[in-house]
């Protein structure tokens, strides 16, 4: 039986044009972009290249745009710099982050005492845009504020510009995590009030491994990882000159295509959505899944009982991928932070299940795992 | 004409077979290794062999070895986790190391007013070890000790097991920055009294945006990177699974032909030196080029003059890569800090150029490059 995959939150396959893109990088065209002849020439146009592509894409400019291996090193490179160059005393944050967020802030607060504070969240798991505005102004503390442009379990969406007028308004620099929405969302960041966002190639059919860091131009940070003189000394390293190559291609590929593959995979989400409210009695669904939410997520609950345990389980037997939380904490086996927080007998009552979808998957594949679902249940 | 490339220091070309080991990484096997149904349990299980195979080669236990995104990286990690974790308030390094090494000591005696002493280099570049066991005993402050294996410049190779059992009686901590020896050189990790050493795959024919940080397991350190629980917590971020793969097999591969690659490489170094010997009049040689040394390094001075100057610049006109210094300073246009340290008058003197060979290079492109040599000064 053909696998099933719906998953794509957590990873995406490779686009097999990307492949291309990157190959000759992978063949003749390996030169070190630092060296000064021809070998070295070709591949720092490459990566230069790149970057320009990626600015351009996110409405940003060239010099404001770092390579990183992956969407983890950004945010710790952000949320670091915040604190160690921009003389921030506070974090506010949300406990709906991702994990790469949640432990650096966590470890700065207990390492160097940070302040650290949790904005409330509503029910269907937003931001509380008045909580946020009560503790901005309770403390003159320079303050960073980190919150996610879409959240990788249950897809809500942040309204990014009303955070970052709210930051600029009481001087607080904003880091948003985006590394579900980069690839899937138009971004002009000229245009908008943020500090540093992020991204990961392989969530948008790029490469694992690398990443990107925006970081604005006026902010000046030291490097996170220190070393040679690569990034133009802000990320030492010798570059990854197949994953940026790739990065950049996969960019473009989800940017050329982006109203056609929203709509469609909108139209797969809301079809599983609909296909699973007509066929499993009890299910209910996690966030604000109709409303400002990630057109690749669906975060499904099923009534707890023996058999919706082993829900992962007989999928996996079935040949279907799909995932309990996020992939990172996955390994970990505990239940989902994103979920206790939005609903704190969420682990009590149901089994969650994040459907997470992309332009290769199919009405079919979800019919077959709808009625898998109807079987195992 | 065909390019020559005799700079397998900087970087070395993808070997045909490990891009093979990749492959199926970059194409079918693209599930996330956090991923607990089938799709992740392959790319999970490519990830467990991978470190196995490192594990083996380098005598060290798996979970001693970690993955990341390069030796910079992994240097960055050990440098920083002997003073945030294991409690060091000093460091001993050289004027010789990497950048990697230098930039982030610097880093930390700057910002946190850690001491930072160096250990003396005699002027063929090696370490003075009775300097240093002078050094180690004048405090009893917890220690540092940071020493590369060998030079990326001029080749030089520091005795591990010396410099190892004076840290051991002295009760300092000590990492040692193989990037220029893992691949090139065989380790036994269990009977070497090393506490941290790196590596990059990228150095010997595997890729770039790659590398490993052994941590012996007597050290229990926090996380360079802050996030999710891959690499046991180690290292958090989406594992790099197509890297790790081509990590391991051209490890796999530089062992398996070690004894033949060395002995034919090191054919090469004494050819080219005999060849310039012979045919270039004034020319000398850095470090310890006939002793204690890399057999894949030969750093060779010219006597400068208006010729020589552009000697870099008219070997590249004739196809022919070789370097002025590390590849991850050169486009920064400086002078080389590591022939300054050994030579202060090298760059009135001199002009230096590293020429770094690999089992793809022959004597014919020897002859051609002296002869080239010949006609430019």
């Amino acid at each position: 039986m053909q696998r099933i995959y719906f998953d794509n939150a957590a990873t995406t396959p490779l686009d097999a044009e990307v492949l291309d893109a990157m190959m000759p990088y992978l063949t003749t065209h390996f030169g070190n972009p630092s060296s000064i002849y021809s070998y070295g020439r070709e591949t720092r146009l490459a990566v230069e290249n790149a970057r320009k592509t990626v600015a351009k894409i996110l409405g940003a400019n060239p010099g404001e745009i770092f390579f990183t291996s992956g969407g983890t090193e950004s945010t710790n490179t952000a949320v670091c710099a915040a604190i160690n160059d921009l003389g921030c005393e506070r974090i506010i944050t949300s406990p709906l982050e991702h994990h790469a967020t949640l432990h650096t802030v966590e470890h700065l607060h207990k390492q160097k005492g940070i302040d650290l504070q949790f904005v409330k969240v509503s029910p269907d798991g937003h931001i509380d845009l008045n909580d946020l505005e009560k503790l901005l102004s309770a403390s003159n503390k320079k303050t960073l504020v980190t919150l996610m442009h879409a959240n990788n379990e249950i897809g809500n969406i942040t309204d990014i510009h009303a955070v970052g007028e709210l930051c600029k308004k009481y001087n607080a620099v904003f880091h948003s995590d985006t590394v579900q929405t980069v690839g899937h969302f138009p971004f002009n960041l000229h245009a908008t009030p943020v500090d540093f966002i992020n991204g990961a190639g392989h969530k948008f059919h790029g490469p694992k491994g690398i990443g990107i860091i925006y970081i604005s131009e006026k902010n000046k940070i030291s490097p996170f990882i220190q070393g040679g003189s690569q990034e133009r000394n802000m990320r030492a390293g010798t570059e990854n000159i197949y994953g940026i190559v790739g990065f950049a291609k996969a960019l473009e590929l989800a940017t050329k295509n982006y109203e056609a593959d929203k709509a469609y995979i909108c139209g797969l989400k809301n079809y599983m959505l609909q296909q699973l409210q007509n066929n499993i009695e009890g299910v209910s669904f996690n966030g604000d899944y109709a409303g400002s939410s990630l057109y690749t997520v669906l975060s499904a609950n099923f009534p707890k009982n023996e058999k919706s345990e082993l829900i992962l389980f007989n999928l996996d037997i079935n040949n279907i991928c799909a995932s309990g939380g996020s992939a990172c904490t996955s390994g970990a086996n505990v239940s989902s932070h994103v979920i206790s927080a939005i609903n704190p007998n969420a682990d009590i009552d149901f089994v969650t299940v994040r459907f997470s979808f992309s332009r290769h998957n199919t009405k079919e594949e979800i019919d077959t795992v709808v009625s898998k679902l109807k079987e195992i249940i």
